[in-house]
């Protein structure tokens, strides 16, 4: 009899399971359950077709729809969303707008992704807020502002997403104020690497409001009117850009273990705590290599990473996911901002003996055209291990230069053996020293243990 | 009593160990003997000096030669030649021009770099015969670009410099002929790869004739009869970039132990097998770890740490330089190839069980501006541990990925290991899949192994 894989949600990390899952066992039939009107769409794109630098929303889909259907046998039904899960009986109920219905399954994959947490005066449904995850939402956004809707925004959250939101609505003429509840931008980041970005942000004539949060909204005529501390002022949009709960709650009622931020608990093969229940995605937990243990970082590598594990060992086939390091990067203005691994502050936060090393190199031979100056920041264990990295530079510098840091990470390498590292030179791509190699030697210099 | 260190070599290498000496011990003596007239210039920035691409010579240096003596501490003669090593006696002659004169030294440093291979009839001395080595040829070459006097050039050898300088003349709008003894350009590289940048040279109106040797070479007038194959045509000048020879003159005939390319056999620390001489950059081997065994790949990110360990090792501080995996960067025209460990056919001849898997990806989200193909090529054992990489594509994608395979190898990763990376992802930057984990996950796919 023909197996039944069902799987809740149509995201990065659903259609890599729906495709992996087919591809390793052609036999299987596979559902996809897709709340909203689209799939396989790059969320992380959506800033960039909102400021238009991506002139059709129809770019940001990687497969249309007719496409998994036709040509991979995935029976995706849009606009369909998932009610309940009875684990026990392997049964799932779902909504497709023609009332509650119940479809079993063998096996099922959950990749309900993330949701946009909305504290307090935000939960207002209003047709001028905005969060940045929903292909629809920025649709929605981008035809109010060619129209001209919207001359002022308040962006709330100031983390990568909201900095993109900023930098986004600038670039459409819109003037923008960007509130953020901690002390400084992007609360994940060290307090000098910050300093960098808020005066990128200022720069570019965002109102930055730090330390703050917004209190009330109310919808007044066209215009919204926000309460950010004490000071009431109007816009024409609010964008919701704060954090992301991991979207676990039919797992969760059924049963299964889940971690930091309600994210579902998973083994490297990324079978939940629940019979035949598998998960993948922004709904996750995964390992974090440097920690050493489950950590709520939802981005787009490891939704599509994981959807393919999920799907490969639910179709039978042998994969495995070992983990994260926490590597991100994201462009603020003409600042290209890059991390991996911990932070000076997560790092003694877990106890270790942590210091940083700064260093400050080129991204090209400083002779050679558009050579950019870059920041490194090395945070590691005294004269050992490396715990973590930050860049930060203008242009493209930093965003594949800290990937040497990210492997070197999952190596567990310590910082004399980043000082060897044999990495390319040639005048128009790199420096004869590498700003990474310089930032080592200067870590390792006090003890001279390495070159 | 004072010691002595006497360093051979003024160029990037001798520097390094000038600076790293002087740094561990300030009370030592240091003493660079330069047989030219400049140091501690960037070689590898010659062609774009030439190109005019770098607007002065002087941008080359990376610091006049009166920090070395003032900041530094550091006794540098420049048109200095050694002439003479007798190692029992710790002594060496050197010529500055006022006749030969003797030298004791406590530790010496041989950094005396590479020589150009000029095979038969490029022996010839003539003023438009060019090398690609020193800042004097090159500030006489860009002398008569700059007035017109060369029109037509012949570049002899199409490994990565012949390629830079055809680049490099055809940018000042020289007609040009690129000859190259072997059946392909870029010798090191295997044939899918090198058809590429054969392509854009010959899109650049590069006469590129391969499989065939210049056998003379005759001055007429102003100009140069050359004979190419069995064809004597007349150019107004000359490029020799073949190959490179260690220059190990001095320490080999007193003895010295050489390798490949008559290269100076070392250890870890940079010593010789001769008692207090330590050699670093292009006149020495080098440890490769994925050969397991000393590899002639003289290259400018090398010489500099290497240098660096020379130095600091002779003034009695502890460094070391592991080895080498072969990294290296090219930018013919607007192609950027980049390279990693062993090629296939390398791999094939150490007897190994290699094999090639490609695959295509993007430098940025494909519907992101100036998302660029990127082509990638692992070779690996069947299944297993990584032997190499090459990369190529237009704009700069390549070079810095490349890295992510170097550090790799440094690692000793397997094919399930790289697909498993975190690597930084933002649409401005990079796509979701980066094109190496593209290439891991085909390498990895008929055995289901990983993601």
């Amino acid at each position: 009899m023909t197996q039944r894989l069902v799987v809740i949600g149509g995201g990065a990390a659903g259609m890599s399971a729906a495709s992996a899952a087919r591809r390793t066992d052609p036999s299987l039939e596979v559902v996809v359950l897709e709340a909203r009107g689209f799939a396989a769409y790059g969320m992380c794109g959506l800033p960039y077709f909102m400021s238009g630098t991506v002139d059709r929303a129809e770019e940001l889909i990687a497969y249309p729809p007719a496409f998994f259907v036709e040509k991979r046998g995935i029976d995706l039904r849009l606009n369909t969303r998932a009610t309940g899960l009875d684990a026990a009986g392997h049964r799932i109920t779902f909504d497709d707008g023609k009332g509650e219905q119940e479809l079993s399954y063998d096996r099922l994959i959950v990749t309900a992704g993330g949701t946009p947490t909305r504290p307090g005066a935000l939960g207002l449904e209003d047709p001028r807020v905005f969060t940045v995850r929903a292909l629809e939402d920025a649709i929605r956004l981008r035809e109010l502002l060619d129209d001209g809707s919207i001359r002022t925004a308040v962006v709330v959250g100031a983390g990568y997403i909201g900095l993109e939101m900023a930098e986004t609505l600038v670039t459409q003429g819109v003037v923008v104020t960007l509130v953020e509840m901690a002390a400084g931008v992007m609360p994940t980041l060290d307090r000098p690497t910050t300093d960098l970005i808020e005066e990128e942000v200022r720069r570019h004539k965002v109102d930055l409001r730090l330390d703050v949060a917004v209190s009330a909204l109310r919808r007044v005529g066209d215009k919204l009117e926000v309460t950010i501390g004490d000071i009431t002022e109007t816009f024409d949009a609010v964008i919701v850009a704060g954090g992301v709960r991991a979207e676990s709650t039919l797992p969760a009622a059924a049963g299964a273990l889940t971690g930091p931020n309600g994210a579902l608990l998973v083994d490297v093969r990324m079978r939940t705590s629940l019979p035949d229940v598998f998960a993948a995605g922004d709904c996750v937990a995964l390992h974090h290599l440097v920690l050493g243990r489950p950590a709520f970082i939802p981005l787009g590598p490891a939704a599509n990473k994981t959807g393919r594990v999920a799907g490969t060992v639910a179709a039978g086939g042998d994969a495995s996911f070992p983990g994260i390091v926490g590597t991100a990067v994201v462009k603020v203005f003409e600042l290209c901002v890059a991390m991996t691994g911990l932070t000076l502050a997560q790092a003694l936060a877990e106890g270790l003996d942590a210091v940083v090393t700064e260093a400050k190199g080129k991204s090209r031979a400083k002779y050679y055209p558009g050579s950019e100056a870059v920041l490194v920041r090395l945070i590691h264990e005294r004269g050992g291990r490396l715990l973590g990295a930050v860049m930060v530079g203008r242009g493209d510098g930093p965003a594949k230069r800290i990937d040497v840091l990210a492997v070197a990470l999952h190596a567990g390498f310590g910082i004399d053996d980043l000082a060897g590292l044999d990495l390319s030179y040639a005048p128009p791509f790199a420096p004869v020293y590498e700003p990474v190699l310089l930032a080592a030697q200067a870590a390792a210099r006090p003890v001279h243990v390495s070159v």
